[in-house]
């Protein structure tokens, strides 16, 4: 028996899962032809990415198929939510060493689970012998000149966050030191990308970006498309149970460095005008500024030095 | 420096190149945010495919990086032609070991080249370190309702082809034998996606797909998805006198082996309704039938026994 066969009836099973739901889907053709047919939605604009995952460097080798399915989905989806886009349709592309049976059925469980939870549909991809990899691309909609940018943050905006950055670091330390369960591991695992949150952003966020290379990283590129600069406070950095706990039994600094600096979290950073409403759920982090650069208060509203931002050991 | 700053590079200038022909492109927000924006065309479905190409597999490990970014686009490319879209707009996924500054060079002037040529922007993408493999995905319109499918092929219709199948993998195997030019081997380094030839089918073909791993295989789709059988006849295959001069070194069987066989041509393969004119430069080399399977005639017209479809063994 052909050993992709398999995969093939996977492609097939989302075809005809989402044959059923095609009017609200727009999906006129799903996979199985040279490509999918689809309908967009009057009045709206397209939006589009695209990410790779490669085993052994952005997860461990040894994560449980089905946490890799979601993970792969969920990376991308994140990327829409920091557009402010509705998902729709998505593309997968799979590289395997070999056709395991049990490692692919738990690996279209978990990308399907997340995939129905964000009502995307799987209408097409390409599947090939070689190393562990993933490619998924997604495409979603968002009302015509209403999407989200990085560009558009302005002196006074309030920076914001809905979430406890630093928490997918932690899980990823804790996953190299052994651990396999508990709160950090299933953010690192598990990532949620905050679709909601980013369709209700449209037209009140000046400026969005998903956090995947770490806080201060990825507000510099805010800060950088923006043309502007920003004070960010440690102090009000949300925080949870799990992570404090996990960094008393680190150095001092371990909090700090996994909050600033730890990637994967895939939470959502925009800038609000003055005057607005934060959503529920965000708090206030910091605030943009005229000048360039980046100044991080400390807990005790010290100014902290220069940062490395191009710390990158947390990563796999 | 950041050796990936190069490829950002690359990327951005997709970016500025197409913005200033966004209004033509449809191209609100190219590369260098979570996702591109795009303006579809009213009246028009998207038409979507993926494929991924993997180093030694795909494409010989000592291909020039100029051909192998080519190709990249172009079997996808090829994808849109079999469904008779219109491109518009692909995302590019590009795993690397290193980033070699000259191969990367080389690899965006293949990809741009043919980017140029069909008309289709790069508006995003992802760049990872590890093993060489490239994912497109790609992105065509076409009017609402007139895509091609694989599935409409009907008892009567003649099966058609513009162009000569076999060339490629007679490219491979010169290419494999040592040549490194000359008119097969460019066959295969440069498949030419028949994008002009898809969109004058729609609404003259009753089913398309374009042959990438093998006249009698993609035939084998396009009968299994339609319902249908075929009888094809070798002495009606176009031969190219490079074709006819490689196989005269070859064995006796070795031309109608690459016809039937041989993948990676990229050609397309149609069904015409009985009565219809064939399109320019298309040639009629078969019939569907009602009775299921494929029968092959001879070049003598006598009937070749049953095919062994599987074969693969020109593929890298």
């Amino acid at each position: 028996m052909d050993e992709f066969a398999l995969i093939r009836q996977f492609f097939r099973q989302g075809r005809q899962g989402h044959q059923g739901a095609s009017g609200g889907q727009g999906v006129v053709l799903g996979p199985g032809d040279d490509g999918a047919i689809l309908t967009p939605t009057p009045g709206c604009e397209l939006v589009m990415s695209l990410d790779t995952l490669i085993s052994g460097r952005h997860f461990p080798e040894d994560m449980p198929a089905e946490d890799i399915g979601w993970r792969s989905l969920a990376v991308n989806l994140s990327d829409l939510a920091a557009m402010g886009a509705t998902p729709r349709w998505c593309l997968l592309s799979l590289s395997l060493p070999v056709a395991d049976a049990e490692w692919l059925a738990a690996f279209c469980e978990g990308f399907q689970a997340l995939a129905r939870q964000a009502d995307i549909a799987l209408v097409g991809g390409d599947t090939v012998r070689g190393p562990l990899t993933i490619t998924v691309q997604v495409t979603g909609e968002v009302p015509a000149g209403r999407a989200l940018r990085r560009s558009g943050a302005r002196p006074g905006d309030r920076l914001c966050i809905a979430g406890v950055p630093g928490e997918a670091a932690a899980g990823l330390a804790a996953w190299q030191a052994g651990a396999r369960t508990g709160a950090l591991t299933s953010r690192f695992c598990r990532p949620a990308p905050q679709l909601a949150l980013g369709q209700k952003l449209r037209g009140i966020a000046s400026a969005c970006i998903d956090i995947s290379d770490g806080l201060a990283a990825d507000l510099g590129h805010i800060l950088e498309e923006s043309g502007v600069g920003a004070e960010l406070s440690l102090a009000q950095l949300p925080c949870s149970p799990a992570l404090a706990e996990w960094a008393a039994s680190q150095p001092e600094d371990a909090l700090a460095r996994v909050q600033l600096a730890g990637g994967d979290d895939y939470l959502l950073l925009f800038t609000l005008m003055p005057g607005l409403n934060l959503p529920r759920d965000a708090v206030q982090i910091g605030r943009i500024r005229s000048e360039p650069g980046l100044q991080v208060l400390g807990a005790d509203g010290e100014l902290l030095p220069a940062l490395p931002l191009g710390w990158d050991h947390f990563r796999t």
